[in-house]
């Protein structure tokens, strides 16, 4: 038998083996790691935790990545989380640790992002731990959230012939990063050059400047509607739909037609010369929802023009990608990122 | 006027200047930035957060400090900050970021630590985040603890004539760094050489594996005293009497004499040639309890061994450290480390 290691293992399989020798003691914990977030029983309502660890170099590349906006989307990536639970985001903590290539001025910047999508999202900044760093910007959000006990939606709760839905638009995000990743070569270049994105606006914002879906917890919580699976697509979306069949223990049929992608994307995937489907669907970083609900609720969940239908929740424990051409591709895990 | 820099602000600045733009939307969040936790109301108890970030070369050298140890230490100074409060931690997130030298043995040694921690502390392990580091091990941990309303303890209550007490001894985490570094340095210089730490485990065990005093705070709950402020000691005594101060507009005065010290701290003072009153006052990582009490719990709290008195706290804003000889130190405060 061959020897485990980490690239064996993935990264999901490192957590799985984590969470394995993980011993509960506590009633209080209603679930630990293995979903978007913790779960903690406070009496009345469920406290949800996430956290998030973002490096330079690793997770976002500061020649191109404005630190006020790096404030903002690493509160934003740990407000999707919240969402994912059926959750609202109360209070967060973000820990820095800066190297002294960094002046008060580019801390500013950074907690400005920080406290704009506090407003944004009606957050509270309550605490952190500021260090030294002897390479790059190292971040590390917690995210305390809450939700009625009746409401909370696990990854666990997807039934054969739900619906399966998503949110917003997928894939700009990742092509966004594409764009910011030619104009960064372009610019080692020739640092002369002006940047030429002005046409790419849209996927650009996507990758610097994501938003959590409160928005959609909010609306679901309007019309009445709890669904039963729900993950945000931090990822790309076959990676969030084999995580909702693993939890779950059902199987997925997406139709690629279905999936809402906005034309700007499709263009840069062709500029890019990028096969439209594996970009959309394993492209990771839009942080829209991928959601399922009871064919029951169908009818009211049309009200909410931002979510879109892309397919249905079969009891076989297998996830097909279903082309224009009825052509069906299987959903399998990719390796260690 | 001088233009403010991150070193013109020192750490504590920076956090005040953090806090000072941070807005609180929420009518739940008790308290944000400036304590040892955030305090959250969840109706009938406070639910309390605290964070650390830990970077190797900065917070810890993997040198001499094995995994496991790594991984109990992160988890103990966070139960640390809970207790400062007066808290029960009962939930942890571990995030860590791991570049190629490491392989899974080394994660498993470290969550060995982390598991063995939380057996200790009775928390559970309920999430955290696994990242790629182009440099060092990068550790985030984030602790969740409970409290009841009417026992949570703050910064700001010290009053007048109370009692200023500290638990455990104080200065042997210093120390112990101390010898840990003489034997890297030797061993850099012979690498077939042995350590000569076996007359020096005391001090080495309390900078490799501190404890956070959550029986001081079990014991405090049984003789039925709440104190009337508190901080953990991390940073050296110096610095947390005049966070007391400051957050409770007192003054402290404290008798070198009554500190408690084991022989062999002071011993190993002798032997490196230091100031044993500077190595004790500003020596950090003990993860003791700094506490004051009012008067009339005296008699009480004589029935905890742990706990010393080690002086007063005065109307007048002035921190003194009283010396045997009768001299009396201001103390004030030092840069940004």
């Amino acid at each position: 038998m061959e020897k485990e290691t980490i690239e064996s293992l993935g990264e999901f399989g490192l957590i799985d083996r984590i969470k394995s020798n993980a011993v509960i003691f506590n009633t209080n914990t209603a679930l630990g790691i293995g979903d978007d977030a913790a779960v903690i029983d406070n009496g009345n309502t469920f406290t949800l935790i996430s956290t998030d660890l973002l490096l330079e170099g690793v997770h976002f590349d500061l020649t191109y990545t404005p630190l006020k906006h790096l404030g903002y989307k690493a509160v934003a990536v740990n407000v999707s989380d919240i969402a994912a639970m059926n959750g609202t985001p109360k209070q967060i903590t973000v820990s820095i640790a800066i190297s002294n290539r960094f002046d008060l001025e580019a801390i500013d910047e950074f907690y400005e992002g920080v406290n704009a999508a506090c407003e944004a999202y009606h957050i509270d900044l309550v605490g952190g731990d500021t260090a030294s760093s002897r390479s790059g910007l190292v971040i590390s959000v917690t995210a305390v959230g809450e939700v009625d006990k009746d409401k909370i939606v696990y990854r666990s709760g997807a039934g054969e012939n739900d619906i399966v839905c998503v949110t917003g638009d997928l894939g700009a995000a990742y092509m966004g990063l594409q764009v910011l990743e030619r104009e960064k070569q372009e610019f080692l270049g020739n640092p002369q050059m002006q940047p030429k994105i002005d046409d790419k606006t849209y996927v650009v914002g996507r990758q610097l400047k994501p938003e959590g879906r409160t928005d959609i917890v909010h609306d679901l919580n309007e019309i009445g509607v709890v669904p039963t699976s729900m993950i945000d697509i931090s990822d790309g979306l076959a990676s969030e739909i084999l995580h909702l069949s693993k939890h779950s223990q059902v199987g997925f049929t997406v139709f690629f037609d279905n999936i809402p992608i906005e034309n700007i994307t499709l263009e840069t995937c062709t500029e890019f010369n990028l096969n439209p489907i594996a970009s959309i669907i394993s492209g990771g970083e839009d942080y829209e929802l991928l959601i399922t609900f009871k064919q029951s609720d169908f009818e009211k969940i049309k009200s909410i023009p931002e979510i879109t239908p892309i397919g249905f929740v079969t009891k076989e424990i297998e996830n097909w990608l279903v082309l224009n051409s009825g052509e069906k591709t299987k959903i399998v895990a990719q390796g260690w990122k």
